[in-house]
């Protein structure tokens, strides 16, 4: 623990907002950093609400993301914030991720990260030039086991990896949520306006795509896709299944669907390689199936003694006092803290630290959402990668 | 229960052949049928020798097929066998089938049924011809907890189907057993001389895909596919991955590997209609469990009270009272029997009575093979079923 | 498998019984054993009717067990039955496998084996003077896994044990089922006259008490019990609890209850020792819970290579082809069959034939039996089992 | 959210304590509290260096407790804390939350509350004296599945209540760890100075007879009980197994171990009733099993629509998004913010709020600790509770 905290403002997140108030415990979850401004809402009434809220000084309260961003780079270093957290609809991330890091401040964005590959291609330059930090959530890979998970595919623990298989399942979108007027939710996620050109396969097609890609640093050559809208009504995708070829040979299958009835946030993954497999679900984290080629199947839990220092590092509860969601998104959190610490103290990062989806993780995000819709509207059978 | 036992004969299925001995048990589960002649190798000492383990008659042991099949006929009827059960590795069931199906006599025949399209139409036509049953062993549709799941499904219990997904992963294929020379099964099973064009998918896909249709009746519109031998120096596909649209515009995913380490026989089922999913595994198979949209998940069980009666009966010990293969195996011997009874009696079957896959679906099932295989090597997106 | 089936007669297991179509199951599973005679129900018209179901010759089709008995006493030893199945409630089991036995001939026999003690010692007796056989349907014995774990602890791989706890539960007799008079299971099961003078630990708990002394080879040095009757109306317990003294210092929990809703038929394991850990249920039999002391929890796999040669030998099907209780309930009579034969032709067993539950295990079947009532009624805290 | 967070001091939870981290992350949750002093342990240089690591005014950062809450009775209302978090080893419970209730300040005490009845009976009369408020930190009813178990059962769902099990298995002192030195849980808790008269029943048991008392409401009238202590050179019991006899004539079994290898922290519950059952695993929290007499089983799941508004207030993120043991700890501190703030409001709570262990639950803790320990050296069967 460290006494002095990080200071943040917040950027969308306000009353009503689910994920504004996850990303606050996942910062304030190790204690090392404060919400100190915050322009919480695109409704100013709603935003100056929100502020007093979270007991925000009145001063720092705003109406608007440019009205804090001109305030803070007023205040003295010690004062003004270090990054920003922005957790706005998608398609307020890329005007407010560039102005922030225009002005030199770190950044913390929700994925999906922009609407269109050009964005964050210029995002990444422009960080590049200001030098600053910039994480996107991708929080399933905070997760423990996710990490040891990754530990053990990079080790050469299951050989070469052959097979993978993702699947992402909810089903809150069986019916035309969106017209009922009172689900805040799925009124922005399944509007083309906020949430971009796709629906299940961005919102959550994209965090399973990156889970596949952390764990395993497989590069995607080509993809075939079908993205399908079965609730009458609906404007974007609610289901989406993919084929993959990965450049190393290795086969993939990615599945999302938002009208899979009877489950909820069903996020698995299944690494096959050719000597041992992996097996993860996120709505039971805290364990991890590991099937040796020679042996007989093990079941890796969080907080014993015999898994890797990254998995070790990622987890604060002993065995049997589970963790779950906040944990891992509160490791996102940690990994910038780390990064800003050791920047701003001139130092490099030790083995571990700054463990956060980059740039450039939210950059391939975002191709991966438009390779998939070009993919689906394709008559070719292989849309290739790049 | 019965006084009279059905006669059948049985090809292929002789000391060392594991299937032979399912398909023997499974005959006999109820009680209900006699073997009383085979022609159990192509070996004909293992054939001989395969007939006395059994306690076969010395005159009804078959050193081939055809003299097999010469004895029968020019036996009186009430000695003559009643079908024939033909286990052979998958090329000689054309032959054989065909020549039984001539001489009016009923067949149960292994999956794959054959090896062409033209082969299946040919004994549909023949069997039409002379008017005799036939049966395909997919057998995992004798599962008690699957004719619940087909009956719920056909009654509408879950809305209109929307998405399909169907694996089937094994993991014994994962090096090359069939170069180890004592791996019988591995060794036909990735021979195309005998196995046929198609390795995992032709092997277990077929069931995936009959599993499917048995519980949906969804009809295939056209499909994508990606087989891969992952394992060098194999000469057939050893996993596959399809996207399958149906004709009343569900979605389809199928998976289907033998390189999938960690996986014994894990064939599972997931449907997702509007109004309600199911899921089910093989591995697990007396439960089912059921997503309805207005209320909790629950878990069906077989033995209870509250299934269908198709459900209940295919089902013979109390619910807890675990049932598995050899049980479902037997349902669909059970089915066969009764269908031919009531063939014999002149009378028409019963509702439920006379449950098994036809030759029908045995048909689909190698036009799933060979539709597979086309689109996996087609660089159109879609090809078409029909 | 062999030429020469083992001949046997059953007495009870007619029309409507449960049981004794699963025992008759279980003595062909393996093809080696062929019902010729029959006194099937203690009604002579429904055991005419059963016979003739079965197939029995008339002659040898009869109404009471007496006749039987002399009927194939009198026949030439080529023709006369090997052993005799009894499957009658309870009651019966003593007059009927003494009169066998007296007569020399094998006996495989229902549990829980007798009422008494006495009885129980008189059989011991008897069956030593006469040189016959005699094996008790713990069924649950015979599970593949149930044999693993047996393995793993008697060769140390556990450690000293220390906590054994066993429940089995049902769910069943919630109601007063036997008040229904449509429930014949029920109506003879807790019935005093015909089920003895225990109810559910009667019925199942003895199941669990054999399973851990097979599994674990403990021997009772006291007992704690507290049985309960939780129906009004009922008049044998319906719920029972026992703590466990062992004469090695381990502990035990046992519990058998038949009030459990939501439970089918869920007899399960654990056996805690310093070195590790075992875990079974009954309902998902072909898998073993392992937990070492220095590494991963395991689970073991029935037909995986990496068992015991006494599981293994306990196995018919592939990994993940499931198993179930009728495979289990084949391998008692496997063992009986083995160890008949091997006497008749005068030869020792093989190692690891002739598994099966002896009439040492009926007998201390029914002394925990008594001694569960004995010490329920008892002020005193500890019953001492000798 | 509101703007004044309430102050709060900690006693105990310095640095490698493992759970006074837990109840400042609990504590500070919902961003409801804040730690503005401390006296974090017996040994002054850690307990300053402790305060110095969560930021707290060094003044506020004291050496021993009596220093604390002199400093805190001089400050004015506005600044002093408004509870005190204790979570020392157990044998300081008593003192600190004596002196503190004397000067009228509400406490938050972790369990097992204090050593002996008397203690408990003297905080009792004292907290009523003074009118303040007092939590026992059993954080497992925080759990919202437990609170939708408690509700459920509380409004008749499951009949009349006929038995309950309730386990709590741990494997981690399965060897002597007391005695490596390093392990300092393993130290205290097995110290019967630090610890109390009971070890695992103390620790862990008293968890169990909580959860039951809370889900259930039932009242204890009898137990028999038997603790063991398997590793040889430990002081207290690391096992102990019970039967109950509650007043209504429901049977219990209580198990507790810390020698079940395999488990980690295996707290699970199972509830029968006459029209239904219930059961939880502590840890997969996030599911309570529900089996009505009259149907299917049922998943109920956290998150979703059909639970009671007990369970629903308690839960913070969407179905699938699994919360854990902080969450519920977490809701514990919620429940006792809830009742200081409408205190000090003068209002009376809301239906709802204020939910956590009170004084009454801590001592009946102690009582069931006392009696469990009496009954295990008893030669009585039924050791009385009253």
């Amino acid at each position: 623990m460290r006494n002095q905290k990080l200071r943040y403002a917040m950027v969308g997140g306000g009353r009503d907002a689910f994920i504004g108030a996850v990303h606050r415990r996942a910062a304030g979850f190790h204690n090392g950093m404060e919400l100190v401004s915050g322009a919480l809402s695109a409704d100013p009434g709603k935003a100056r609400l929100s502020g007093q809220d979270l007991g925000l000084e009145p001063g720092r309260i705003h109406a608007d993301w440019p009205s804090l961003l001109n305030d803070e780079l007023k205040r003295p270093a010690a004062e003004r914030i270090q990054f920003v957290s922005i957790v706005t609809p998608n398609h307020m991330h890329y005007p407010v991720a560039r102005a922030f890091t225009e002005a030199g401040i770190h950044v913390v964005c929700d994925k999906p990260l922009v609407h269109t590959s050009e964005q964050a291609a210029d995002l990444i330059r422009l960080a590049g030039q200001r030098g600053t930090l910039f994480a996107v959530t991708y929080n399933y890979t905070g997760y423990p086991m996710v990490r040891q998970a990754r530990a053990m595919v990079r080790a050469g623990q299951l050989g070469e990896i052959r097979k993978v298989v993702v699947e992402y399942h909810q089903g809150w979108l069986s019916r035309l949520e969106e017209a009922t007027g009172t689900n805040k939710q799925a009124a922005w996620r399944t509007d083309p306006a906020r949430s971009g050109i796709a629906g299940a396969i961005g919102d959550i097609g994209s965090h399973a795509e990156n889970l596949v890609a952390t764990v395993t640093g497989l590069e995607i050559e080509a993809i075939c896709a079908d993205l399908t809208t079965f609730v009458p009504g609906r404007l974007l995708d609610d289901d989406g299944s993919l084929l993959i070829r990965y450049a190393n040979g290795a086969k993939g299958v990615l599945l999302a669907s938002q009208i899979a009835l009877g489950c909820d946030n069903d996020l698995r993954l299944r690494v096959y390689g050719s000597e041992g497999a992996l097996e993860w679900h996120q709505e039971d984290p805290n364990v991890l199936g590991y099937a040796p080629i020679d042996g007989p199947r093990q079941t890796l839990v969080r907080g014993t003694p015999w898994l890797t220092p990254a998995a070790k590092r990622a987890s604060f509860l002993p065995a049997g006092h589970p963790e779950a969601f906040m944990e891992a998104f509160a490791n996102i959190y940690l990994g910038v803290g780390e990064a800003i610490r050791a920047r701003e103290a001139g130092r490099p990062l030790e083995p571990l630290e700054g463990d956060y989806p980059t740039l450039e993780d939210g950059a391939r995000g975002v191709r991966f959402i438009e390779k998939t819709v070009q993919a689906s509207r394709s008559q070719e059978k292989w849309t290739r990668w790049s």
